[in-house]
């Protein structure tokens, strides 16, 4: 199913940020992130740098971004994002930066940041992007090349690609080195174990087909 | 539709209190809120105080946790929150507390706090609590009287009642003044104005009738 | 002598607190403390986590404040709290929760939380709280079962239950994972070591044999 | 009474920083406070700034800490503070200078800044100095000019005067703009009101005529 | 003298912002900044907020980067800004995007933000990017389109186009809603009144005709 | 070369405290720093405290600053600071205090400390100080003993010894137990490896025998 593929790539990739966040303040010029002690062997409220005396060029910079993911067949985008394993040198500088290239027709599927607010600029392609505040209020907005849009901090969003022939490519920055990712689809219909059906039933007044029915096509 | 209108009286509350949180340090002794100039005549990002030369222990004791408030017929369950409104002197000490009435086999559905962390305490009935984290994992706990839970930051979470006859109540200290509140179920088929269509059929992978049967019971 | 017994049992408690609180933004979904590392091989400002993979419910889940402590003879009160030790998954969560047992004509003496505000919701029995600014003035409020009341951050401040039969019990929310405390008599007067006579009576304008007296009352 | 007068004009300098203090990290260049707005007419969590075109040269420099203050015929000290009403220029840089003349065989009473650490150097006399920790370990040392002793945050700490003929002078640095004072002997026997008798016996474990000859010499 | 032009344009912008800037955490869900009143009429360390049921769409979304600015002929670059003014929504979301054009052979002079990070990616032509530790070690690294480069916060750091024919693109976000900017030239050469003499030579090792030629040329 | 030694110095300084520096709030009474372990062993974003068993009173007291360090020949000032090194009870605490010692016609060159504000009390001779905002604005001011100066954070600022006889003497309190020393000279010319001669040309629109002879004159 390849729903579920696409989910849980996120999700790896979300796993392993999400040991190994930290937005302090930088308390030094640098803390190059060193990601063998800090996300394998002993494990922090953030991660440690390396010797100060083996920082180089090279923790600095990464062409991470230089090229698209493989898009997903169902779900049809990909994030890809610097993180302290691509670019050690973002650690403890409270940013992260991201290419979304998101297939014609496809969405970003509603998620949330819990750590970070983000700032999107369309480069190619045309998208309608939106959030929800807390009284579910939703905001949306169309965006053309050249466009940016605010989502804010911890609030639920998305951006659909309403072409459906052109692919979308935009650049977005979060305010922390490990924003975190919280999907609302697999939240509710993926997780591992499941959660009750009592609970599934609930949530969205539905009965005990619609939450099998959905928790497969949802891989869950 | 006894549902729309729990959800939206759980609404006005965060609407409220959304526009007048505020967690920095306390800056000095107290800040009692200005309720009055800080949500009606100007607006920051925090509230101001009242002249502390007004300030009196009125402002720093209150009643509202003492009874239960009204619980709904649908979803069943009432949550009471000290706030800047029946509590000033709270304004700048980044905690709130509330009391938590949930009938029998009620849930308190899934949702998120943006700004706070909470534990729980259950005091009477019992209860069936449980959050999701950001890699999908569910993590759920059966609680008896004098059981405490930990709901991490941002992440979304639920507590059932599982008892079919008494109904259970919980106190919880949440980690900001002005947590805010984003329930999954209101915030994909409940906003205004609606979610496209399009997304609410990505978002789950259902259909349209799916999406008008839900919104209906769902008061979207 | 029971007085010293008593502040004994609190201030070790301290103590252990005192080496591994850390009340940062939780920089990933949590970080369950992991107690041996953290405060009896390395020390930190903070402490540091378990591996992730080894993270399981029995982490966020606590009986701790079910029952009430020993109320010691003397000062008749216990005071009992979530920590890491305890709760390992509130690590990084910036919160605790207390339950306070208060005996008949007992008073929890003033103390200070250097680290945190509190609110404290009386549940059984009848307390006269309060608090001192730093301009010296009293705040004091009789509290009902039900009430709450604010203790803002830093401020010294006590609670007493004015009832001659009737034992108390408090829950309280404080915003820190390790408040603190910092109570005024035994640091006055039963510190190890004795503060300089010197210092002692003119601390309090009193004489060598105030100072001995009330040392030995004290347990200092 | 002289004790009371002392106690009172620090608490005067007290509750009029206590109005006002701020410590975010400053968000522009500077802010230089507007103590007319944000400390007679409007009230914030910290104080607002002064239109940045009508800066200058005055609101970053100050002779306040030239000259010795009054020092007082019981307690025998002054402090003296650079604050936002002499030197608007530092709010929002979360600084404070002090002075501290202290008269031979002198005490700065044992107290407590909830909102900064401190570290004092002398630069004339002989201090003994100390502080007391959240168990109530004593750490003491005398100092001789030009050594200097870090109070850590929120700890309670002295300074006296061991010399019987030279006056010492201190300089101070709070990392804070508005440190706060908690003194030990005004917040248990001086208050306004003061504490209920009960209390104050129980504090200490003595009588009633110690509490009302207590309350006497110290002014309460 | 086109330089000063360009720095004073430069200047303009950042005066602009530096009156207004604020990065706390957002206390509610968005804090859409009300310009006339925070950045005209009162000033504080932030910008208030406009009354939340008067925020609609267009706050969150701008066109501002779509375009290059106009390049200067001497220094040959542009900065365009995301800011509360062309963006409001962007207040107390902690994040500036910023688009940097850059003609052939020229140079993005050094320079440092005070109150940011920065992640450059360039999407256009060639750059040579550098910045300076605070032990005076230099890091450069040459930039193909697609690569992305850490500027650590408060670091002197220039971007160099190093093409003579190609003029290139770079999009960078920064950590906060008001960077600031302080170049070296100017601030040792072009200051608004003239640095001493004194000091302009001893600060170089140069002398009379040095200071005099090189302000000249820098429009000082 | 006197004046690269004099950089070196200062700058080995900052090396050492560039690895290792921290300031959060302190979590516990105190963290007394573990040099070895975090300058030598391990590397973290701040310093790991020692076992709170082996703190002793030691560690909160330092003679560091009752003498003046050596007054180098060309630049002609020293800076003594305390650090972690020299007065391990700092660590976490959020503060440094500095002697500085300038002697006739002397200059503390232009520079920035990009973690820290900065209050500087003169104590004997006589200075002028100024800073640059980042408007290039220009604000100095003619010290006399006993008068203090504000130092707004991340601003570029210099203290020059207008006398031509006496050696002045300023002592300064930072907000930050690791401010960070960025010096625009050494910056500029004296980089390891030097910067690109058509950057440095371009910085200061100065030719190439201009920039040889000022590196030279720089140690660079």
């Amino acid at each position: 199913m390849e729903t579920s593929t696409i989910v849980f790539s996120m999700s790896v990739l979300v796993v392993l940020l999400g040991l190994v966040g930290s937005d302090p303040d930088p308390l030094q010029d640098y803390c190059v992130a060193d990601t063998k002690k800090g996300t394998r062997e002993n494990f922090y409220n953030g991660v440690p740098c390396i010797n100060p005396q083996n920082v180089d060029i090279s923790h600095f910079a990464t062409s991470t971004l230089s090229k698209a993911g493989k898009i997903g067949i169902v779900f049809g985008f990909n994030v890809t994002l610097t993180s302290i394993f691509n670019l050690p040198g973002m650690n403890t500088q409270g940013l992260t930066m991201a290419r979304i290239d998101i297939g014609p027709n496809s969405l970003v599927s509603p998620h949330s940041h819990p750590r970070a607010s983000e700032v999107a600029i369309l480069l190619k392609g045309s998208l309608l992007v939106g959030f929800i505040n807390t009284s579910n209020h939703l905001f949306t907005q169309k965006l053309r090349p050249g466009d940016s849009f605010v989502f804010p901090k911890g609030m639920i969003h998305f951006l659909y690609n309403t072409d459906s022939k052109v692919q979308a490519l935009a650049l977005s920055g979060l305010s922390s080195q490990n924003p975190g990712v919280q999907m609302a689809s697999p939240a509710a219909f993926a997780t591992g174990p499941t959660l009750p059906d009592e609970i599934s039933k609930k949530l969205f007044q539905i009965n005990d087909q619609d939450v099998t029915r959905i928790r497969t096509s949802l891989g869950g």
